[in-house]
Protein backbone atom coordinates (compact mmCIF):
# COMPACT_ATOMS: atom_id res chain seq x y z
CA UNK A 1 0.00 0.00 0.00
CA UNK A 2 1.71 3.26 -0.85
CA UNK A 3 1.16 5.87 1.68
CA UNK A 4 2.73 9.23 0.70
CA UNK A 5 3.63 11.72 3.18
CA UNK A 6 1.32 14.04 1.90
CA UNK A 7 -1.24 11.72 2.34
CA UNK A 8 -0.14 10.39 5.78
CA UNK A 9 -0.62 13.94 7.04
CA UNK A 10 -4.14 14.66 5.22
CA UNK A 11 -5.45 11.91 6.78
CA UNK A 12 -3.96 12.61 10.35
CA UNK A 13 -5.15 16.33 9.99
CA UNK A 14 -8.89 14.17 8.95
CA UNK A 15 -8.65 12.57 11.78
CA UNK A 16 -7.75 15.25 14.23
CA UNK A 17 -10.73 17.21 13.11
CA UNK A 18 -13.29 14.67 12.90
CA UNK A 19 -12.34 13.23 16.72
CA UNK A 20 -12.51 17.05 17.82
CA UNK A 21 -16.08 17.01 16.63
CA UNK A 22 -16.92 13.44 18.43
CA UNK A 23 -17.68 11.77 15.14
CA UNK A 24 -17.14 8.41 14.18
CA UNK A 25 -16.12 7.36 11.10
CA UNK A 26 -19.28 5.78 10.69
CA UNK A 27 -20.60 9.63 11.66
CA UNK A 28 -18.48 11.26 9.00
CA UNK A 29 -19.31 8.76 6.34
CA UNK A 30 -22.80 9.39 6.39
CA UNK A 31 -22.62 13.54 7.00
CA UNK A 32 -20.31 13.62 3.86
CA UNK A 33 -21.96 10.76 1.38
CA UNK A 34 -19.05 9.23 1.45
CA UNK A 35 -18.14 5.48 2.28
CA UNK A 36 -16.86 4.66 5.79
CA UNK A 37 -14.26 2.17 4.68
CA UNK A 38 -12.83 5.12 2.27
CA UNK A 39 -12.48 7.70 5.13
CA UNK A 40 -10.87 4.85 7.28
CA UNK A 41 -8.32 4.67 4.23
CA UNK A 42 -7.45 8.38 4.14
CA UNK A 43 -7.08 8.83 7.29
CA UNK A 44 -4.68 5.94 7.50
CA UNK A 45 -2.90 8.06 4.66
CA UNK A 46 -3.76 5.05 1.97
CA UNK A 47 -5.16 7.54 -0.26
CA UNK A 48 -4.45 10.04 -2.77
CA UNK A 49 -7.68 12.05 -1.85
CA UNK A 50 -9.33 14.40 -4.71
CA UNK A 51 -10.46 18.12 -4.49
CA UNK A 52 -14.34 17.17 -4.72
CA UNK A 53 -13.94 14.76 -2.00
CA UNK A 54 -12.01 16.96 0.27
CA UNK A 55 -14.82 19.31 -0.20
CA UNK A 56 -17.26 16.60 0.99
CA UNK A 57 -15.25 16.35 4.11
CA UNK A 58 -14.82 19.67 4.90
CA UNK A 59 -18.57 20.71 4.40
CA UNK A 60 -19.40 17.32 6.20
CA UNK A 61 -17.30 18.87 9.02
CA UNK A 62 -18.21 22.44 8.70
CA UNK A 63 -14.51 23.73 8.22
CA UNK A 64 -12.61 24.56 5.24
CA UNK A 65 -10.83 22.94 2.90
CA UNK A 66 -8.45 24.71 3.85
CA UNK A 67 -8.45 23.90 7.48
CA UNK A 68 -7.26 20.27 6.51
CA UNK A 69 -4.24 22.01 5.40
CA UNK A 70 -3.15 24.46 8.00
CA UNK A 71 -2.06 21.61 10.38
CA UNK A 72 -0.60 19.55 7.53
CA UNK A 73 1.52 21.89 6.54
CA UNK A 74 2.41 23.62 9.66
CA UNK A 75 4.93 21.17 10.68
CA UNK B 1 -16.99 17.92 -19.74
CA UNK B 2 -17.86 17.80 -16.17
CA UNK B 3 -16.86 21.62 -14.52
CA UNK B 4 -17.31 21.15 -10.60
CA UNK B 5 -17.72 24.61 -8.86
CA UNK B 6 -15.18 23.59 -7.18
CA UNK B 7 -12.77 22.93 -9.72
CA UNK B 8 -13.40 25.43 -11.67
CA UNK B 9 -12.42 27.77 -8.06
CA UNK B 10 -9.67 25.81 -8.01
CA UNK B 11 -7.96 26.59 -11.67
CA UNK B 12 -8.66 30.46 -11.27
CA UNK B 13 -6.83 30.19 -8.14
CA UNK B 14 -4.25 27.81 -9.57
CA UNK B 15 -4.15 30.28 -12.47
CA UNK B 16 -3.72 33.03 -10.50
CA UNK B 17 -0.54 32.30 -8.52
CA UNK B 18 0.88 30.97 -11.96
CA UNK B 19 0.77 34.32 -13.23
CA UNK B 20 0.91 36.44 -10.22
CA UNK B 21 4.61 34.55 -11.04
CA UNK B 22 4.97 34.95 -14.50
CA UNK B 23 5.10 31.81 -15.11
CA UNK B 24 3.88 30.31 -18.42
CA UNK B 25 1.76 26.67 -17.94
CA UNK B 26 4.81 24.94 -19.88
CA UNK B 27 7.21 26.67 -17.03
CA UNK B 28 4.88 25.16 -14.39
CA UNK B 29 4.48 21.87 -15.88
CA UNK B 30 8.48 21.92 -16.35
CA UNK B 31 8.48 23.01 -12.76
CA UNK B 32 6.12 20.48 -11.44
CA UNK B 33 6.95 17.40 -13.40
CA UNK B 34 3.24 17.93 -14.64
CA UNK B 35 2.17 17.61 -17.89
CA UNK B 36 0.94 21.67 -19.42
CA UNK B 37 -2.36 19.75 -21.05
CA UNK B 38 -3.13 18.33 -17.56
CA UNK B 39 -2.21 21.97 -15.91
CA UNK B 40 -4.36 23.66 -18.84
CA UNK B 41 -7.31 21.58 -18.03
CA UNK B 42 -6.87 22.23 -13.88
CA UNK B 43 -6.78 25.77 -15.20
CA UNK B 44 -10.15 25.23 -16.97
CA UNK B 45 -12.10 23.72 -13.98
CA UNK B 46 -11.68 20.20 -15.80
CA UNK B 47 -10.27 18.23 -13.75
CA UNK B 48 -10.92 16.72 -10.15
CA UNK B 49 -7.62 17.03 -9.08
CA UNK B 50 -5.63 14.82 -6.30
CA UNK B 51 -3.78 15.35 -3.08
CA UNK B 52 -0.30 14.89 -4.47
CA UNK B 53 -0.96 16.77 -7.44
CA UNK B 54 -1.62 19.93 -5.34
CA UNK B 55 1.57 19.65 -3.70
CA UNK B 56 3.59 19.18 -6.67
CA UNK B 57 1.62 22.37 -7.96
CA UNK B 58 2.47 24.40 -4.73
CA UNK B 59 6.04 23.09 -4.19
CA UNK B 60 6.67 24.50 -8.08
CA UNK B 61 5.04 27.96 -7.47
CA UNK B 62 6.46 27.73 -4.15
CA UNK B 63 3.23 28.20 -2.03
CA UNK B 64 1.86 26.32 0.29
CA UNK B 65 -1.52 24.01 -0.79
CA UNK B 66 -3.98 25.59 1.70
CA UNK B 67 -3.26 29.36 -0.36
CA UNK B 68 -5.20 27.79 -3.26
CA UNK B 69 -8.01 27.45 -0.91
CA UNK B 70 -7.91 30.54 0.39
CA UNK B 71 -8.49 32.50 -2.39
CA UNK B 72 -11.29 29.88 -3.11
CA UNK B 73 -13.00 29.68 0.28
CA UNK B 74 -13.08 33.54 0.47
CA UNK B 75 -15.78 33.86 -2.31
Amino acid sequence: MNKHPHQIRFGQALSSHRKKQGLSQEQLAFNSGLDRSYIGGVERGERNISLINMYKLADALQIKVADFFTDADND
